[in-house]
């Protein structure tokens, strides 16, 4: 392959992919999370209480996640979104996502009348942030359910897969796993990938903002996105060894 | 097919589709969008400015959108975004959605330093409002491109690409294409796809938050889609006649 | 008279008004109106809620007014109130005027303990986008009240008045009934005027901010306005049939 | 007549009006105004600067004004609106009324490329605030011009009038000039009216939210009006003296 | 002494201190301070709840304090808070030194469930306003106690100490007591000290952002500041007679 | 000495204070603080631009902060700030605090126009947040200022002092130096202190809203800081070998 990333990595290489667990000790799951130079903090917090809509539903839980960026992650100091007085429509975007994913792994009913809060915050940025909150953050859901039960809170686990995520991105026809930030600046097509343990799909996003994406594009992206994501889940399950 | 849609649809079946152009005289491009019950306003207004980080490329150009629904565009009333003090999450997500295809249209540096703003507003709400945003604003796009030829503000066409979007669910191993919002709210997995003329993709997003979906869910909940908007662009095709 | 108007009107004539039932489905009353090319969408929606300050009245409704233009509304496309954070000055006087109009019909201690919510959406704006929400919410008001009615939700009908409105001008010494935009903005003394069918008066919203007003002027505007209210009244009464 | 008002004032009485100058000392006009128990500060600052609407007359400058009741002015606390986060739309209501009156009082291609800011902040509110805020700003409004002149930053008055406000009511068949708060509150229709010192209508603001007006009634209540601005207007001249 | 203030003020003398209880009739306690010519009205407003965080303590009450500038107090106008949509940094680190300075007079067990607000409005800026709004308040407090056990709301007096605050600046090597506006920008070391009739200490903020501060000096700093202090609750004790 | 600390100090002893530099790549300093469970990143990012206010000064820079918690640096998960819409009340007076103490390092004559940025994040929180947060900046700004020497932005050092903070208490009259949250919740007095390497004092924050202090109090505890800052300024030192 004649290609060089500026990382020297093969097309088909994570970056190194480091989590730490318990990283803080306030919340249930702490999990530092580390991507190459891509460093977030996902937290998962209890809070004994379900927004409204839930409600209606006896004995449910709810799942949600926020995603916010430090000030200094970036190379170019961001507005502090509480001093600028509302989030980005990108920080929004990218919490739903989360949110949505993380959700998936979870049956909501077996979780009793509390709310799982997940807290994503970028402590540097170099690409691929919502990818990293989504992995971090299924490592902090099992941490946090791991606690509800040894206190026995509930009795039985409400997580039903583990999922990871990954980019993928084609930049001069060339495929390219977990890209980084100069890699997502230059590529024309990123998709952004949720799978779980067995192969299946939580979330698909595929933009070709800059160059339209052929069919053969997406099999060979969501290929490459499932060999990244089955070597996700490898990491996340030696965390916990 | 012994399958049952409310609207006695098949399920490859879109709703009726129809475009009214010229809705309101004071925009470049005016679209009313009729997508079965849901209707949509997309507007193209032309204004002779850039965003800062458009600036700095010269004669660059520029595409944005806003997407908000009405208060009584749905069955409970929602509450006034401008009231309330900001727009939603969903909104935000919307627009970017809508934002990003719109764009892929376009050669911006053809544009000239001006900024199209297109505004969606959904007049009524029966499922795939961000999907009608987008096949309305292709149309305006259009429109408001007219009138910058037809006044010798530009001289040569920036459109690429003509667009048109759909959403395609499955419910009970059942697909169905074009969802009103009482299929989308029963529905386990859910997809927005917008292509261009020539069957290449802008973007997918696929989101598995109740059921997650294999590889062969993908595979044909794509080809749906493609049968869809290949539907949809002719009917933009004969609006113009 | 030797004075022209643009649109060939003469100074006594109302732009031709035309009003649209039903035109969306989700709200109990839903009034498309169009003053020549003013067009606002007025919908009455109920919701089984009352404010706080209401809630000590046993049993006694609410009546209350959004209003707000579509950002391509006008000639120079105005931002998106819920973009910016709030609602304008200029919005929030306007839907306390419709509202305390639409409230003046209304013997609230016959609605129980509802709210019926007006909103005014300009979606084009050509001068008296004020007048035409009343005159349309009038209409949508009817049509509220008779899904309650036939839906047995109250028993007594609490309307006891149709009102509508008209701007009155005056241009170099002429009256001008009913002005558009290019009118509006000439003009040096301008009155809002709401009445009912009964030729009492709701509201007087006079200002003089480019010219005062002497007592005969005062007293040939009100004249003016109310020669317009009764065709407005008859015109609505038309759309009944 | 055997009606009694509260404070045994006749029918066509005003509550005793106090006009301190120079209340404090760092805006260019500062009037304290006492109208019975309202109190209102209206302060004129000049800031050499004109909105960017302005600025295309050249040398043409602007008037505006602020409106907002300290937390305290009420029996009820109010909240802050600056904690709230927004002014209520009663306020922007009531200072864009203050605005149009005073901006009547000037030729602005007079007054320089410059704002003269009014702000009425009501210290103690016993009904009649907007209308002691006009009387009160116009007295600011000579003390700012007089300023202007005296330190060459002007040649010419820039003052065409001078102007007052009253409200007048009507409760139980009863004319009421001049309310305070409990006669507001009890009353069956208002009106706000400004005039001038020769007897011409600047704005007049009529509501018969509770009960319509007869032609009659705005006859005799713009008569009463006019009766309690010649005396405000007095008092005001003599407060020069 | 050779050194010179603009007022001719010695180094330890105070301004003229000026207490006018009662300046309105809302509030329980409505106190118009004037310390030179920094004018402050602060007012204890009773409302018969407290907020939740208290709510768990039975019985016990609440204080709490906000503080804001009117636009004309200062040579410069400033933004309405209200206006700009937000709280300065600056307001909201002044209202908290309030809030717990006067909060200490208080032992909120014996207040029963109900919130004491105190507003501290600025209408005069010359220097030291979060000083005189203590040193007002104080006052107000007492008044607005007087009026619960005149009305038997309690029976047992609640506050335990009474308080005042007072400004001290060392410019040049010269201490300052009670600096006005210019000294204030002029000092290179600033104090602000709230202090008990005892002769204890509530609050010390000393800021030495320009000049760093000796041991020494702040010794010197608190002996004036504790001068100044004794003076100022003096005031406070002759305007109850 | 009888009194025992939960965690086993004496009364003047230091929680164990960890500095890590270096902890991020894209701020020129970027200091990661752990003062026993409390951590604080600490970043210094320089913008090239200041503030309007600063610009009338040649070549004159700027200091600012902004301190913001992480919702799950509690034990009680808090509002994200940007999502409730603005900064809390005690961010802001905490980072003002912050920006006061950094900026009394600075010669902001020799910084050039520019500004150094300091964000404080706590992702622990354990008492003594504000200590840590100007503990740990000093750091981050010396690092930052490296890089303008080594990058020739600045030809001298604008670093005047070096300093740091520490928080003392007095619970039961016991003084306690550095307290971690449970101590700070229990005790009666509370006072925050930076001093610079030379033993003189920048900031002083004393606080008795629980209980007064004494004259004794406050020297015993200025001691006692003293103590407690003279030892971080020795932990700062070694982190630079």
């Amino acid at each position: 392959m004649k290609f060089n990333r500026v990382s020297n990595r093969s097309f088909n290489q994570l970056r190194d992919f480091e989590i730490i667990r318990n990283f803080t000790n306030q919340a249930a799951g702490s999990v530092f999370v580390k991507a190459g130079n891509t460093y977030v903090l996902c937290t998962a917090t209890i809070v004994e209480n379900v927004p409204d809509f839930v409600k209606k539903h006896v004995d449910c839980g709810w799942v949600t996640a926020e995603y916010s960026m430090l000030p200094s992650a970036t190379k170019i100091r961001s507005n502090r979104e509480s001093v600028y007085g509302r989030q980005t429509g990108r920080s929004q975007e990218i919490q739903r996502f989360i949110g949505r994913s993380i959700r998936s792994m979870f049956d909501l009913r077996l979780l009793g009348a509390r709310t799982i809060h997940f807290d994503c915050d970028v402590i540097q940025a170099d690409g691929g942030t919502r990818c990293a909150s989504v992995t971090g953050s299924c490592v902090a859901a099992f941490d946090a359910v791991s606690y509800l039960l040894n206190n026995s809170l509930i009795s039985k686990n409400p997580i039903c897969n583990n999922i990871a995520a990954v980019s993928v991105g084609k930049s001069k026809k060339q495929l390219l796993l977990d890209m980084d930030y100069l890699e997502d600046c230059n590529c024309d097509v990123d998709m952004n990938v949720v799978m779980d343990s067995k192969g299946r799909f939580i979330e698909i996003q595929a933009t070709g903002e800059k160059s339209l994406l052929s069919r053969d594009d997406i099999n060979s992206m969501l290929d490459l996105a499932q060999e990244g994501i089955s070597k996700l889940i490898n990491i996340q399950k030696e965390c916990f060894n």
